[in-house]
Parts: C-alpha cells; structure tokens; sequence
C-alpha cells in the first residue's frame, strides 16, 4: 500500500527542502509546451474539455439524486455540464463512512495518495486549464498555469507541510524514569495520529483549484475526508480533480467518499448546512468577508481556514524608473481584469508629485503616466485578451458602473472584443474618500492624493490593519523611509513588494517561497502554507504501559 | 543583549531534543533536598514564605490604584497578602506599551529572558512550594514538585517548542526564477516574526503555575505581552513569577510591563473584561467548561487555549496482579483528594465480576479490594496528610456530601486532624446512573457496574468523546480485548495507561513526553505542548524587492 510513497517519495524530500529554503522551486513546468508536457497534450486537453461539454459528468460511485450544474462560461457559451448531486446529510454520511479506513491507512499511505493525485493532475493541466479558462474567465495561458501547476505546487507544499508535520514527533518511545537505587520505571508509550472529522473546502469562482488544493490536500494527508464545494459558476475544474482523487483512493483500496463533491445551484445553496453539520470540523474558505463572517458566527464546531477579502495598497513615493514602474504596475492592474485578491486597488500618491528619473512629476502626471502605460499595454487586442480575460461575475461590471459616476476619471474602462471583459478604470480620489476604504473588487484602482509619502504609508498600511490586505508595494528611493514602509506594513501583517519593475508582479504569489496571507490582518487567518495551516488538522493520542522486563 | 540566550543555549538544545525522544529528562530536580537546591534553600525557602505574610507584595513599577487579595490557605491560616491591583484598562494599556519593544527585541532575546526566568524560578522552588502549598492544598512535598520543577519543566517545554517554530523557516531567502535565455528575476526576501497581540493566561485553583507557565512562556516568548489573571484563591504562586519575570525584562532593558498581574476578588472579577478587550488576541484558560463555553461565544476576537473538565475513567477487565492494582488505584484516587484534572472518577466493573491472580473475584470483591487499599494507604495520619493534602474549595466538600446520600457508599470520606481536608468517597452505581455522567471534581470515585469489560470500554470512551476526558486507565490481561480498548480511546481523544501497578500513576503527565490533553475531546482543545500550541501566536510577514547585481 505505500508503492505511492516509495514512487513519489524522492518528490516529498525535495519539496520538504523547498519549503525550508524558499527560493525558486517547482516540480510542476508553468509553460504549457510540448517539451514539458508532451506531443499531444495540447490537443488532447482540447479534445477532452470538448468532450465533457454538453453531457453528464461521470463520478463512479458517488452519491447522486439528481444533477446539478449550470456553467457559462464567461467568455459566452454554456458549459452544459451537470454533476451528481445529493443531500447534504448524504454527503456527510458518506464522509463518516470513509472516515475510519482513511485515518487506519497510515502516513505513508495517504501522502502517497495525495502526491499520485498531484502527479496526474499535472499532466492534465491542459484540461485543467481550459476548464478554469470557461468557468473563471482567466486568460488561456493564466488559467493553465494558475489552475494547473501553481496550483499543483500550494497543493504539493500542503502535503510536504502535512508530512513533516505528522512525522515530527516519534510514534513511539521508551521513558524510564531513574529511582534512586531501586529499579527504573520503564514505560513504552505510542501515540496514533487522530484526524480531526469531516473537512469541508467552499472554493471561490476566480481560483478554483488554487485556492482549494491548499485545504483539500492538507485535510486528505493528515486523515480527514473531503468534501469539495465548488463555486457554483466554477464546478468543473474542481470536479475534474475530486474524480482523479476518487481514482487514486479506489486503486490503493481506501474509500473513493473520502473525496467528495457537493454541487449546489445559486438561490438553493448547501453551503451553509454543510458547514454547520456537527461531523465537520475543518472548514477551509475562500470569498467574501460577509460570507467569512456568517461561518465564524455559526459553524462554531469547526476549525475555519480563511481567505477573505481586503483592500490592496500601492505606494508611490519616488522612482529611479519611472517607466518601469507605470508598466509594472500597468500589468498588475489589468491582469485577469483586477480580479486577483493580490491585485493593487489604491495607489497613494503624494498631492505635490514625486521624485522620479525624469524630474519632478505632478500627481496627474503620474496617473497619467500609469493611464498611459495601460494603454500601451492594451493597445493589441490579442495581448490584451491574454492578459485581462474576462470578468467571471457580472456584478463586477454593475460595480465599476456605479463608481465610476462618483468621481474623476483617469482612464476610462473599456470593453474588448470578445465575452464579458473590462479594461482597467483609474479614478483619482482625495486621501479619506470612502471610495478607496473598501474593497472593490475589479477592474478598479483609486489613486488616492495624501499629504506626502508617509502619509500614503501610515494610511495603507493602517487599512490594511483594519480591512485587511493581502499584498502592499511601494516604490522608493530613500532607503530610511523604505525602513519605516518596511516596519508600518509588517505591523499591519501585510507583505511588501518593493521597487518591482521588471516581469514580476506584486499580485504573484510563489509557492515554497511566499507564505501567501500572513494570517495577521483581516484579509484571512490562514496562511499557505506554514505550521498552522497543518497542525491542528489530527492529534497526538497516547497509550502507554509499564515494562516489566 | 543575548547573554541570556548563550548562557542558556545548551540547555535549549538539550530541550528541544527531549521534544523529540520523548524519553525521560528534567533539567529541575524534583527532589526538594539539600542536595539539589542548596544547604540553606529549605530554611530560605520557609522563611521567605514567612516574611511574605501579612505583607503588601511589592511589585516595582506595576500598575496599581489599589491593593487586592484575601487568600486563606485550605490548611488554615489567612495569608493576608494584598496585591497591586488596578483597572482592566490600565492593564491593557500597560501589555500594549510593552508590545513594540519586545516583539523588536527578536527571538533569541525573548528565549533568553525566558530561560533566565525559569532558571531563577526553579532556584526559589522552596518558597513556590509553600506559596503553593497554601493557595491549593496540596501537601508540601506535591506542591514543591507540582508547583516548582514540574511547572518549570512544562514552561521550559513551551520556550523550546516556540524557539524551535521561530527558527523553523528561514529569516531571509534569494528568489531566483530562470528566464529561459534572459537573466534569471531575482528577488531578496525577508520575514519577520509579528506577535499575534495582548495575552491573558487565566490560572486556575488548584494548579497555579503548572497549569499557566505553558502559555504563559509560548506567548512571552513569542513576543506577545502576558497579562497573568490568577485565581483569587491562589494568586500567590503567580505573584511570585510575575516578579521574577518583571525583573529579568528589566535587567535586559526590556519593559517589565510585558508581564502583568491581574488581581481581583471573589464577586468583583475582571477576567470577562480583560478576555473580551479587542487588544487581547491570544486567551490561555485552564478551568470548568461552563466558563470556557462563556469566553468561546464572548471572547471572539482572541485565540483560545483551552484546558476544561471532562469525566476520567479506569475500566478493571481483569489483573493478574489484584493488590498491585488495588494500592495503585488507591493512590491515584486519594492523591490531593482527587482534585487532578487527570485524576480518574469512574471504574467500571462487570457485573458479574473479573478474573485475577487470585481467581474470579466479584464485583464487590474488588470494589472491597480497592476501599481496603485506600484504608491501607491512609492508615499513618502523616503520610495520608502527605497524600491528600487539603481541599482548596469549600464548595468541593458539599458537592461530596450532596452525592454519598444519592447511592451505595464502598467506603466513606472521612476528614484528617488538620485543614480542610477529606479521604476518597466510594460509591457503587449502575451503569447509566447520572451521577457517573457528570464530572464530580473532588474526592468522589464510582464504581460502575457495567454488562461485561468491552460495555465498561465503550461507556468510558464514549463517555470522553462526548463530555471530555483527559485520562484513562485500563487493568485487563487479554491482548484481543486491550487492542479493542486502544482502539477506542484513541478514537475518543483520550490518553490511556494499561496495567499501571507500581509507583507510576495515571494521574501523571511527564513534560517532555506525554502530551497533556489531546485538543481531540472537549475536555480541553490545547495539548501541552505540540506545534499547534505555539504555531499562531505569532505570524510571519514578508518583505521582498528585485535584486538588480
């Protein structure tokens, strides 16, 4: 049983090492090539997301009354895909079933199953990818590598954490107590990892699979099963992987129910009584904070993993590369249209300009070269259908409407040619405007006038204290005021980028390197993936007793 | 300013190695004698205690608008100590001015001073001791061990599991990601450790220090400000800690307001106050689940370690060694009159009785055998002095006297010549009686009639799983039956002694080795001490920009 351990086990070494240097390291190639993934694998990740278009979506074995699933893609047409669906109690008396066989397989059994899991994930990250493209709106090249291998690497560092976490501690010992001139007391004691309970993972529409292997794989290592609850408009790429994890359990013989899938429909959601069924225990969660909230109040008898939401700051405060910064920032601002939960929203400028490589520059003149530096990015269609995608919800369009009426306009956002799309809307707003004190979620970024650069600072960095905030950036070139950026958002629990220019952007996140939301602010309590993201998932329960030889 | 750390770095190492053998190791000899602590530490220790009574406590530079304290040792005597004391706010506002310069003060300086002040603690052991003594009850000879090195040995445990989680990822890594035929990105990365905010460790009665130096030390050393709120009737022991705490910040040039003593009185508490304060984030509670339940629904904003009630339970399947079994029970129940968290309450028995080395013994044979063993125990008046001690709550010996009307007395509770005091109260229930559902904190054991040995395995561990248990014991000479029970307490959360007959208890939890607790039951969700006790007090937040040579 543990043949996937030994097979996979040289990966889980390396991945341990990762997490312990966190400089560049993946298993998982992120470009979509022949040479990564072979000859066909382009086409036969076409043919296979055509293929599931349009019919049922076959899960053997799983609990099914009915069928659910309604996708459209973004980009226009219907998916025309329905899933097995079912009372919520019968997905959870399916999880409690496969519950003891999953925590008797042992360590090395499970973490072999979660790396087999990952290793043919990777090679459908074409289907993976297209799937993610038609429920999310991201970009082809973007919905392979976000819901394909970067997805696979969270995954993959949920299980290297898992493992060392499982093995840190000794399953057995021999304690012998000295007693002076009489004998010893010698006791052996042992001690059975115990897993939590039922795991519950509610994913967003945006990151299907990124947001959600964190949890899910996390959960399935260390013992519990899984039930998987998708986005209702971003099923199938989540689908696609409980089938594959299903798979894998089958083949070593443990229960398939210790992954789930639970598919709901909009207006008759599940969400909420699965999570408060007194057999879950784990709930890792990503979207609103409202929705983050409602679960803190009511599903108490879990532990709750979160992704939440919060307002993501930019602070311009001087430039030796003005150019660079407008194009760096050009990007981070129209990726997948602002729909990242690392993308920038407000951009504090101070109201008297700022130092740059190009002399001195106005607040306008720096929107505007920041406007600018959109445009050009913008200005083929082809890239700019590669780099913004399409906006998954249509209440983020609605949103953009109605704040793009209350106040002044920098750069305008626009339509492209092809499904429900929006380019980036600029809008420049006075320091304290109730605008930029809340997330907007989108193609939207406020640039915001402040006294001067300490106050953009001291203000960002207390917003993101009190919203919360995934990611800040400044750019600088006096290295004190760098130290006093540096310490005021490490206070507010938010990483800083600094001085980006080049091909790396604030809103990327690397696997082994980034601990991606700190825990310490609003924006989430979890954090991927350190400690606390395993460690309460099982327990330690001893028995022990005397040795008499 | 890591003098403290060098001078006591062998001693970490040393730690944090016995957290992974998991085999015997104190550095804090449990032995109060000459030998360990001194020619004059005996004397001193008396006669520090001595010149404390009756006094006003200093505590230089704490906060105080008035003084509090009325502790009546359970032996008798008023220790008429008053206390600095002030208002909830003051203290809050006094662990907020701390915060700053010891989470800048940086890892090995807070282990440092920890260290330092376990050292000194475990110096003045004696005065512990008698401080101890005479807030629980305990006799001497318990309260040195229980309330000195043994304390010293869990917050030790705490300082080397959170040492070993700050340094478990790096402070600062290179992030360098090819480019294919380009120059590689480049990135520095730098993480810092960000407290999670105020702390509070709510202390309990009966064990003071024991039960509040593990997070007191996993916070302090972590770098969030501790607030210390002792029970009313044991503050003493506290005190004393809190001083020597105060002193080591202030020699190493760290503010003493990063341990503070919240005094309050019987009818005038202030522990709701400071536990829903927003500045408080991290609650370390060691009590009854009715106030524990109180702070889960109130104390929203803080993280929650918690060590409640549950019901401790021993089943008897067989022996083959009935005295051994007998005398070791009885000291288990009669050892400071039962007020262990881990002392057992319910022995189950079958009805028609058990099998042992000398023959089948009926069910009120070996209810006999184990009162008679307790009559043997307690028959020199000084040594059942030195095993029971004294009561620490009134309230303890009512609820005993409620209960002998409501059953079938083995044997009866008695009170010794000094203090309040009383022996193990016997009774013989049916299986289902309520009175063995409930925990019944004191000198009261039931023995439960069940159908056969595996009912007594099932009702005891279904028992924990659903009310809490922190022990079990088990005497049964069949592996089949013994495999069965493992299975089941491990399953309930519950940690399991099997055939204990010498001078070894199920009452006692060895720091280093046994986790205390499992946070798998509701008798408490924090396990003394494993990673997850330690891993969200503080979180790591990052830093990084492009590295352009």
């Amino acid at each position: 049983m543990t043949d996937l351990f030994s097979r996979h086990s040289a990966l889980l070494e390396r991945a341990v090492t990762a997490l312990h240097e966190r400089s560049y390291w993946t298993p998982y190639p992120e470009v979509p090539s022949s040479k990564n993934y072979g000859e066909t694998a382009k086409a036969d990740g076409e043919a296979a997301f055509a293929a599931l278009q349009g019919q049922l979506f076959q899960l053997a074995g799983h609990p099914e009354s009915s069928r659910r699933g309604a996708e459209v893609s973004p980009f226009g047409p219907e998916l025309g895909i329905t899933y097995p669906a079912c009372e919520p109690a019968t997905l959870i008396a399916a999880a409690k079933n496969a519950a003891p066989a999953l925590a008797a397989a042992g360590i090395e059994s499970r973490v072999g199953v979660c790396l087999e899991i990952l290793h043919r994930l990777n090679r459908m990250s074409f289907l993976i990818g297209h799937a993610t493209q038609h429920t999310t709106g991201q970009a082809f090249a973007m919905a392979f590598q976000a819901g394909g291998p970067h997805a696979q690497d969270r995954g993959l560092e949920a299980v290297a954490m898992a493992w060392e976490e499982m093995i840190r501690f000794p399953t057995e010992a021999r304690w012998e107590k000295p007693q002076g001139k009489a004998a010893p007391i010698i006791l052996e004691k042992h001690w059975t990892l115990v897993p939590a309970g039922v795991a519950l993972t509610i994913g967003c529409n945006t990151f299907p699979t990124w947001n959600s292997y964190p949890g899910l794989f996390a959960s399935l290592a260390t013992g519990n099963p899984v039930i998987v609850k998708p986005h209702p408009a971003a099923i199938l790429p989540m689908a696609l992987t409980v089938r594959v994890a299903r798979e894998v359990l089958a083949e070593e013989g443990l229960p398939m129910d210790a992954v789930l899938l639970a598919v709901d429909a909009p207006g008759a959601e599940i969400t909420t009584e699965l999570a408060t069924d007194p057999a879950v225990k784990l709930i890792d969660y990503t979207g609103s904070n409202q929705f983050g909230g409602w679960l803190r109040e009511n599903a108490r008898q879990a532990q709750l993993f979160t992704e939440e939401a919060g307002v993501n700051s930019v602070v311009i405060a001087a430039t030796d590369d003005f150019d660079g910064m407008c194009a760096n920032l050009a990007f981070s601002l129209s990726l997948y249209s602002g729909q990242m939960c690392t993308a920038p929203q407000n951009i504090y400028i101070s109201v008297d300009g700022i130092d740059t490589d190009k002399g001195h520059l106005s607040f306008d003149s720096v929107a505007d070269g920041i406007g600018k530096a959109i445009d050009a990015l913008l200005d083929d269609p082809a890239r700019t259908a590669g780099v913004c995608g399409a906006v998954a919800n249509p209440a983020t369009l609605a949103r953009r409407d109605s704040i793009r009426a209350r106040g002044r306009v920098i750069r305008n956002s626009g339509a492209l040619a092809e499904g429900r799309t929006a380019t980036p809307l600029l809008m420049a707003v006075d320091a304290g405007d109730a605008l930029a004190e809340s997330e907007c979620f989108g193609p939207v970024a406020f640039l915001v006038a402040t006294k001067d650069a300490d106050d953009g600072i001291g203000r960002a960095a207390d917003l993101a204290a009190r919203k919360g905030a995934i990611t800040a950036a400044l750019y600088d070139t006096d290295e004190d005021r760098i130290g006093r950026a540096i310490a005021a958002f490490t206070a507010a629990g938010v990483n800083l980028s600094i001085n980006l220019t080049g091909n790396i952007f604030v809103n990327q996140s690397a696997a082994f390197s980034d601990f991606h939301v700190t825990g310490a602010n609003p924006a989430g309590n979890a954090s991927l993936t350190d400690t606390a993201f395993v460690a309460t998932r099982f327990r330690r329960v001893m028995w022990r007793r005397t040795v008499t030889s």
